[in-house]
């Protein structure tokens, strides 16, 4: 099989682990922060934009690129990589979490989903099968299990049935995959989702179920909804204790930087969000010192770069100043620029993590990170 | 003088020409296209896609950078080349045309124009001494003339009074840049423009005046704006002649690819216009077979880049079903990859027709493209 996990250190103090991920489409380094390219392009990137700031994986969205262009066309294009020109590794998600949060006008039963497309009403069916199917159309190197979710706060009992149904659907979608490869398909990794939301003891449920499945990885879904940092992280502490240490494990939509390090120091080893790359495109992006808002009015004439610290093509050439013009402006190029910093920010910020579990000194480097991030440096005007 | 023009080739049969103009940031090979970077940034594109697209000279627009950021940020953050991280040269326009036709409340007299900002109503003056200041604070490498226009069609004796202004005004801008040179400054190249409209005889007679005028180059002003192709051209063939030979020609606001090599055979050396990148982010780009709609669903399985002749970054990478579906679902990188193609496209033009002249085949380079833009090659979806 063309995929491994291998290991290369753990920090002794957390549980923070340095590994590397391998594909068909090359060598994925983790911590991985996977930026999200929801219908075949990471908005205003282009594929050279995401290598040059050191992203070797990224995830698109099975509902929409089942809805557009469709999975028939994408597979007549030769698959999502060359369809969208990347050459480096995929994660696909499985729908599940659109067709149940996006759609208002879905019938969920035991079978799968019937839901309607935002885009023009027309009717369209996903189940554990079907989903795996998509996926394995879309070339993904690595699938998602097609899970149950229940929007929280929700009563126990519907707590319990979405684990006892996300449980029974991730053993579908294997066995989908396993006839896939019978026909000579269905050659991606797949991962597991653990589910029970906030409720330790229905993840802990969900997850000894999981375990005895043949899954490549596993995800801690059903979190970052709403709950809170706080328990949140206690959640990804839980599951990452339950994981099996030899496996890849991926907390879905999370990607705000002091979240990415704290999931991380709790041993997880993949992530992916839209918030830092749609921050950007609305102004506002993670620097080493906080949180900056572009178009602020103190950066009208200041010539430092977003993040002096930082070394992405945006911040080796395009002042504060530029950067706030584009944005007042209007101008689409702002986005872009803004969008690069912001993808380089979050690769980085995991890579740097990485070497510190590896050079044994992560302790120290998420102390000094989490201070920086905190310390607001730089984000006032420059002395003039 | 940092500024000289040299001719290598003169075609034997047409007026075409094969120039390099050069400036403090680089020589410009003529017959140049300049993309049009209207408020600091070429729409979507970055300094480093215009290079890769052979582009080695851009147009700012004096009037929008004016009113934002304003020249003195400009001025502060060390020019507009540096603000926008680009290398090479820079012409500016002189502001006059976006005053007179951008804004119903402006008042013209002798001294200059009033006008209202179209962000903010805020009250605003360009003179032709202001417009050179102006040009000079961006640190331009060629400056316009503040010329007179009239909205065509107009009363010859509105039009004529708008040439003796025009020559006037021109005099009053080399004036300043004598003023600014003996302070140190002014060190850009002046262009005068011709008006006149669509009356060749005081066409004639305002080039008469601006002949004896030490301007750096000459534009013909006040075309394209109506009066159709024949009649455009005739008046580009009338300016052609009466302009030196020794001196670019740059005419203003002229981008459809037949235009602009019809413009080339003529004699014009510089062109610049928003309709190729305009049309872009609309999904409409200019190929080699003609105009290709790019949402058009008959590319919606379509393997072939836009142009299969182009060798632009776009056309090496991606497929129309792909640059479709970016465009169906308003992917910001659709916008771009299409810009992309047109800047590339619209260089390469006139890069073409400059190796033709140099090789003295530019009557047949002529025809053939014509006819193959007429043609429609390839724009039909491929036989599947």
């Amino acid at each position: 099989m063309p995929f491994s996990f291998e290991l290369e250190a753990e920090d002794a103090a957390t549980g923070a682990r340095a590994g590397r991920f391998g594909t068909p489409h090359g060598s994925v380094l983790t911590p991985a922060f996977m930026p999200v390219g929801t219908a075949g392009s990471v908005k205003s990137l282009s594929p050279d934009d995401l290598t040059a700031a050191g992203c070797d994986i990224l995830l698109g969205n099975t509902y929409h690129l089942m809805l557009r262009p469709g999975v028939d066309t994408v597979r007549r294009m030769g698959g999502l990589h060359r369809f969208m020109g990347w050459e480096h590794a995929i994660l696909t998600d499985s729908g599940g979490f659109q067709v149940m949060s996006m759609n208002e006008l879905n019938r969920v039963n035991e079978e799968g989903v019937d839901f309607r497309s935002h885009l023009d009403g027309s009717r369209h069916h996903l189940s554990p099968e079907e989903a795996i199917r998509i996926q394995d159309g879309l070339g993904t190197d690595i699938a998602m299990s097609f899970d149950h979710l229940v929007r929280l706060p929700a009563p126990a009992d519907e707590v319990s049935e979405a684990v006892s149904r996300t449980v029974r659907w991730a053993r579908r979608g294997l066995d989908e995959r396993a006839r896939l490869r019978d026909q000579g398909g269905g050659r991606m990794a797949l991962f597991g989702i653990n589910q029970g939301g906030t409720d330790a003891a229905e993840r802990a449920r969900c997850f000894a179920e999981l375990a005895r499945m043949p899954f490549d990885g596993y995800a801690l879904g059903g979190l970052w909804v709403g709950e809170g940092r706080k328990l949140g992280l206690e959640m990804v502490e839980h599951d990452c204790t339950a994981f099996p240490r030899e496996k890849p494990r991926y907390l879905m939509g999370v990607g705000h930087p002091v979240d990415v390090l704290e999931a991380v120091a709790r041993g997880v080893d993949m992530m992916d969000c839209v918030l830092p790359t749609r921050n950007a495109r609305r102004g506002t992006v993670f620097v080493s010192g906080g949180r900056l808002v572009v178009r602020n009015a103190a950066y009208a004439k200041d010539e430092r770069p977003l993040d002096p610290e930082c070394d992405c093509s945006t911040c080796k050439r395009y002042t504060r100043a530029y950067l706030r013009h584009l944005f007042v402006s209007g101008e689409l190029l702002g986005m872009r620029l803004a969008s690069v910093h912001a993808v380089h920010h979050m690769v980085t910020l995991v890579r740097r993590a990485r070497a510190a579990v590896v050079e044994r000194r992560f302790p120290a480097f998420r102390s000094r990170f989490l201070e920086q991030f905190a310390s607001r440096e730089t984000l006032a005007p420059a002395a003039s």
